[in-house]
């Protein structure tokens, strides 16, 4: 820590948003209350999250990633608690890790909890993150109502990203009402932590428009497992499965791209974008640590 | 703007949170889309407004106040519309005239689009502002009702701070319910405008419990306005107005502090937080002017 406070970055990848913290020396102490604290967005900086950098080596939690990633993602949800992987977070990762000169190649790997993770900047200034293989739950008796309209009930298709999530196809994102509640997902049984909800409208068999509703926070602008969940559900109703052909995912935060590649990993790619830079402030962090 | 982009500081007031741009020079050119932009809480850095720091003098806006106010807080909502004056943005935006060395006295004016305001930093490290006089709607057939208790009226006070306010007092300020919606305040005619509308739980005569529900925002977790007015509204009902006592107003962000004055003055104090300072990055800040 400096004299005057910490440093941080806030960027955000079709707005999911991160507050990143740099912890190359393993000295901060970055407690679940600070993390809260952190991203409370009237008396803290405000963020979906935090992404920690932390050299991979040493770390007890994920060293034996060392030898592909220097570099590891500590991503905590807004809540404090630790969570495995974030596809937009892994995004705006790489690109502070570039763009603060810690990483030189245009294609590399980060190391997550879930396993470490590749990373490409592609031509467009966009960069993709490999998600790992798509999991469908067999069952065809899913069904989402909305809080809204509970006599509507929407068919739903279940995948795992391996997070939680049942994609109902409609012809239009707005059927899903104000989506100020959380959907009621059946049965039960085929969810037993929750359920992640999207409403997809399929454009054409390599264009979707969705709107998504994350277990646990509400309606999102963007939520990177489930454009991937949203992108390989409809690939797999046209018949176009793992077909390595780029769809489009419209989300309200911006525009992802989720290509299934015939060895069945899901690659997510999109924009990045670095709003700020700057410290923060001593008082509050010892107020809060 | 610096090479790297904008800087700006991030503070807040008993949760109302603000961002606050220099512009000394007067060459910051602050559009309404990109105030709407900087309080993008996932896009932008977010906050309730934004606070221009600006000369007065040479101002044709404010020009005439340089003589007691040599800084004019240029405010503007979350929406990007200029207002008049904010009490705790006032509190903010004086705590940061002394911690930048623009002022150095513990006490002095402020400009602002309502006029000059007299603020104050006392020795408990609080700010206090002068917020004028209260005026009285002088009616008793003001009732409001929640949206989600529609039978429950709640009689009120109308209180202009100059903005309009209905003050209900209730037992228990958990009676409003979720406030997800704007309470209903009838006669239309008392408020042509629309109403803030406070929920005032009265502790003893000089301690009071609110939630406030904005015009046009929401709850929100603190209101310097409605502060006053809840305050004031308090205090003439137990016959103690203008007794220059102070009243402790307990908000869902913290407490404040009001005090009607023998003038008719009324003065909103409480503490001023900053939370981090840095650099608006010069692409983004490129891309939303």
């Amino acid at each position: 820590m400096s004299p005057e406070g910490v440093p941080f970055t806030k960027g955000h990848g079709t707005g999911n948003d991160f507050i990143i913290l740099s912890d190359l020396d393993g000295r901060l102490d970055v407690s679940e209350s600070l993390v809260r604290a952190l991203c409370h967005r009237r008396t803290g900086i405000g963020a979906d999250g935090v992404l920690i950098v932390a050299r991979t080596e040493g770390d007890p939690e994920v060293g034996p990633q060392a030898d592909q990633a220097p570099y590891f993602m500590d991503y905590r949800n807004a809540d404090g608690s630790p969570a495995e992987m974030c596809g937009n977070g892994a995004r705006v990762f790489a690109d502070h890790l570039v763009s603060t000169g810690l990483v030189e190649r245009a294609a590399f790997s980060i190391a997550t909890r879930g396993g470490s993770r590749h990373v490409r900047f592609l031509d467009d200034a966009q960069i993709s993150v490999d998600m790992g293989a798509a999991q469908f739950l067999d069952r065809d008796d899913i069904r989402v109502r909305t809080a809204e309209s509970p006599g509507d009930e929407h068919r739903a298709v279940g995948v795992l990203m391996p997070n939680p999530h049942a994609v109902a196809f409609v012809d239009d994102v707005r059927a899903a009402g104000a989506l100020a509640q959380a959907p009621q997902v059946t049965p039960a049984a085929a969810y037993p932590d929750g359920a992640n909800v999207e409403f997809v409208h399929r454009l054409d068999d390599h264009h979707i428009r969705m709107r998504v509703f994350e277990r646990g926070v509400g309606e999102t602008l963007s939520c990177g497992t489930g454009a991937c969940a949203a992108a390989v559900a409809s690939a797999r109703l046209s018949g176009s499965s793992a077909d390595s052909r780029p769809i489009r995912v419209d989300v309200p935060g911006g525009v992802v791209t989720v290509t299934w590649r015939a060895d069945d990993s899901v690659e997510l790619a999109g924009p990045t974008q670095v709003v700020a830079r700057g410290i923060i402030d001593r008082d509050w962090w010892d107020a809060h640590v």
